[in-house]
């Protein structure tokens, strides 16, 4: 069992994340680093740590920190940190894109504390109200470039994914954002277009509201997602998203190729192509 | 209380219709109308229905009759069947096209027997298996040239649907056609298109099956469809799928030209108003 764990940034994931601590028993305390005094309150308010401190006192105080902020604060934040801790204190981040960060924490000689993961959960709500108990168990859990990282600290930071439920993938950073574009970053672009396309037509919108069944709303649902957790992500992983988006857009084509030339044929091959996701997602 | 109700097609919606009629005695006597005798065995196997009999004998023998078959087999069978009712029997279908069959129908001179319905209810399952209990609940059935149709028919169709918890909307089947295009069709070719994109590029399916949370799982699960039942679909609605599919792919196109250029403003501007879907979608 820890003494301190710091989270930084205590919203849907590090939210989630102090209440699966407190759950589990890993830490005796957990303290908060909050950017403004409103989620500090809230933050407090909905009991998910035991106290909010600057970030300097937050870090002095800790075992182990975890940074569960936009992609883009990461960076900067993330190096303040690796400035601030000892050679006993470990360092995670939870982002969604790891290779610019692991690029920039290789140059630093404390690299070694710093354990890069993801923890492959997320729902389309942000901020301190949006944390969940229970909400990593049964998920994968990223941890990249493990072989940079204290034996000893990769140890502990797997066990306690592990007691979270959570099962470990291991990869390098450039892999992970390539998997990363296609399992999650793509389905969020997907989804704010589908979202702007129904709202830019669709002038009568009771009527969107009255038909909606079951099938929009799961689509369209990631469109709800906060732009400042999602734009720096898409902005890190540019290359590899351009490349899915342009392949989306080219397999969007075929479908509306199949309907131009009313050749039903096609349409159905392209329908029973992508019936195989059914091999993936039961 | 309906003494028989005949169910052409016991997959998915029909097969849940016929255990939402039961479940409210609706009727005395459900009677199924299967198109393979492997289907007859499971429909039996499964007690949606209380027998299986031929489509002429089964419509002869009921007071209701609800077709819930693929939309281009409805409009041919559909036609067979306003030839053998009597002045009393009343027809449904469920199909989520509207425009075409009722474009026929409207040249039959018994058309006032027919009722256009569409309850905004499915799932990617389909057959006999698909169907499950208290399926309609909580959704919408739109009911399309409701003054074509008998007087009396037409309540008794909306206390049918009333029965299973649904509210109903009402419009021409031209606007049925457009509104479902934006609500469901799209949504079907994203997804379709989605599992595509991910299966040409990702060959190390390992890795999506590890790491694809719930956002790809929902934005991805409508890809399962049963291409039988959506080719027609698409096929029957071209013109205003087509149209939506345009605007998709140029709502994708923007966010392409927002990550090329590096504009986070205008990436951030598009994700905001995507955020708008939250009136709509709670």
């Amino acid at each position: 069992m820890f003494n301190n764990i710091t989270i930084v940034g205590v919203g849907l994931i590090g939210g989630s994340f102090a209440l699966a601590v407190k759950d589990k028993k890993i830490a005796k305390n957990v303290i908060g680093v909050c950017n403004s005094e409103h989620t500090k309150q809230k933050v407090l308010e909905l009991k998910l740590v035991d106290e909010v401190l600057p970030l300097e006192q937050a870090i002095k105080k800790a075992d182990l920190i975890y940074v569960a902020i936009p992609v883009d604060a990461t960076i900067t934040v993330m190096q303040q940190i690796m400035n601030l801790i000892n050679t006993q204190q470990i360092v995670i981040d939870a982002g969604s894109t790891k290779f610019a960060l692991c690029s920039v924490l290789n140059n630093y000689s404390n690299r070694e504390r710093f354990v890069a993961t993801h923890p492959m959960w997320g729902t389309e709500y942000s901020g301190p109200e949006a944390a969940v108990h229970h909400a990593f168990n049964g998920r994968a859990c990223v941890i990249c470039e493990k072989e940079k990282s204290n034996k000893e600290a990769v140890e502990l930071v797997e066990n306690i994914y592990k007691q979270l439920g959570m099962h470990l993938v291991y990869m390098d950073a450039e892999a992970h954002d390539i998997h990363a574009a296609y399992v999650s970053h793509i389905s969020h672009i997907t989804s704010f277009a589908l979202a702007n396309t129904v709202l830019e037509k669709e002038k009568e919108e009771d009527a969107i509201f009255e038909l909606a069944g079951g099938g929009f709303e799961s689509t369209v649902r990631l469109a709800k997602s906060n732009p400042a957790m999602w734009a720096p992500i898409f902005m890190q992983n540019k290359e590899n998203v351009l490349d899915v988006l342009n392949e989306h857009i080219s397999q969007l084509r075929k479908f509306k190729s199949a309907l131009e030339k009313e050749n039903i044929e096609y349409l159905n091959e392209l329908m029973e192509k992508a019936n195989k996701i059914k091999r993936i997602i039961k």
